[in-house]
């Protein structure tokens, strides 16, 4: 099976797939979310990965608005412990460093150990994986890397400092995408997206559909409506297959008060992260 | 009475100060959010407008972690309306220019001109009216930057290609921060953010505080809560004013189900923006 994923290899999103999928996959690592969705969709891979919400910055609303866009079903999620480390090429000492590269979330959570190391100058990269493989491709002798464990592991670097982000506890939790939708599940979730009529008291009334059916929700994001001034499109989780007589009721239920619903699937809830 | 904002002069938060407060105020410009936070906290300037929401790419988060940070009245808000322009030195002509700088959401939102004009090199800047300061202040002839008319008319430089940008429905919404609440007023709208207890259905329990007094919510926005992990604060504003019963009274019943909550202010709802 292809999987593909943004960034580069022994990025944060391959370690997902790798535990989602328990290594038996083919990795594809592309340069964009969007590129992600499309081979997908064009069927270049049979599932791709993104990072949908981390614990520290909140939602990748880009992942939001491309679920919204196309035509994919959430078949799985993946909760991942996130731990930055300082990478560099083996051999190298951190007090020989004097820049470090890394994608910008990445350098603002590891702000404590920047400022009690001024000497290295913060550079942002693309990516936390790609950072790692370009200081090693150009041969940056001088240059450190912030990245997860697994990339200085993919692309033969050494970690010089462990675990250096401010806060410990750090997740990132990422979807998992396919044409087809998850077969059926007990300990589903389920993910849908809807717009709202304009009638008073109306988001209470459409939590109301899953609160009169003791269905607990996990999420809610609201997201600006292009067209619409102040409007919004909201994103919704809640424990429940939607095939359930009590989540099919409420999505019944819910449409009598929405412009808009898609269902975006329903899927196993992820086991507890790696900590 | 001193008004700081992030940005430089010709700014789009000047240009929402400047209607607001109907130009009789001193422009403090600073180069951070926080900076503005700051001033007002310490007494540097009177007031602080910050941009809160655009209609298309959603809330600014970092504006709703400050507001939770700092000890602030939300006194105020300002609707304006976005026009981007292409911005360079009087004389010179749109085929002779070779880049283009801008922020990068001024930039993402004039993709269809880019695209248009593949000469154009893009080159991320600070922000939209400090890109048309840099390009003046360095003389930069063959340069353009992406901003309002209003940072065109400050520094002194030509419009040379005007609204440029792919949606012309394009709105950010600013609020207006003071150490002390706003004077009562008829038509106000009231922020507060809020933690919830871990009980089933507990959203829809904090909704229905609302619903039942019949106040109509305009926003809510989920941010999470750094040291619980995928739970949130919730930002949620209601036509209202804190002193009126209905109001006073969804807030005690509020607190019942909360861990916290703080009122961010009581304040007029905004005139229509410019447009």
């Amino acid at each position: 099976m292809k999987v593909a994923f943004q960034g580069d290899r022994g990025s944060y999103s391959e370690e997902a797939a790798l535990r989602f999928f328990n290594a038996s996959f083919e990795s594809v690592p592309l340069s964009t979310f969007s590129g992600v969705y499309d081979a997908v969709e064009n069927g270049r891979v049979e599932r791709g990965i993104i990072p949908i919400e981390n614990s520290l910055v909140g939602s990748i609303h880009q992942n939001y608005d491309l679920l919204l866009k196309h035509h994919l079903k959430i078949v799985g999620e993946q909760n991942l412990r996130i731990v930055h480390n300082l990478i560099a090429h083996p051999g190298s000492k951190l007090e020989e460093l004097t820049e470090v590269h890394s994608h910008p979330v990445a350098l603002g959570q590891c702000q404590d150990f920047l400022d009690s190391h001024p000497q290295l100058t913060p550079h942002v990269a693309y990516d936390t994986a790609g950072a790692v493989k370009m200081i090693k491709e150009k041969s940056l002798e001088q240059a450190g890397a912030i990245a997860g464990s697994f990339a200085a592991e993919q692309h033969g670097m050494a970690i010089l400092s462990e675990s250096i982000q401010d806060e410990p506890d750090n997740h990132t939790r990422f979807l998992i995408l396919s044409k087809d939708v998850a077969e059926y599940s007990e300990n589903a979730k389920t993910s849908i997206v809807f717009a709202l009529k304009n009638l008073p008291g109306v988001l209470f009334k459409a939590l109301s559909v899953f609160a009169l059916r003791d269905l607990d929700l996990t999420k809610i994001e609201s997201r600006p409506l292009r067209k619409k001034m102040w409007q919004y499109y909201f994103y919704l989780d809640f424990v429940g297959h939607v095939e359930d007589e009590a989540a099919k009721n409420a999505i019944g239920h819910l449409r009598e008060i929405t412009t808009f619903l898609k269902i975006l699937g329903s899927y196993p809830t992820s086991p507890p992260a790696n900590d």
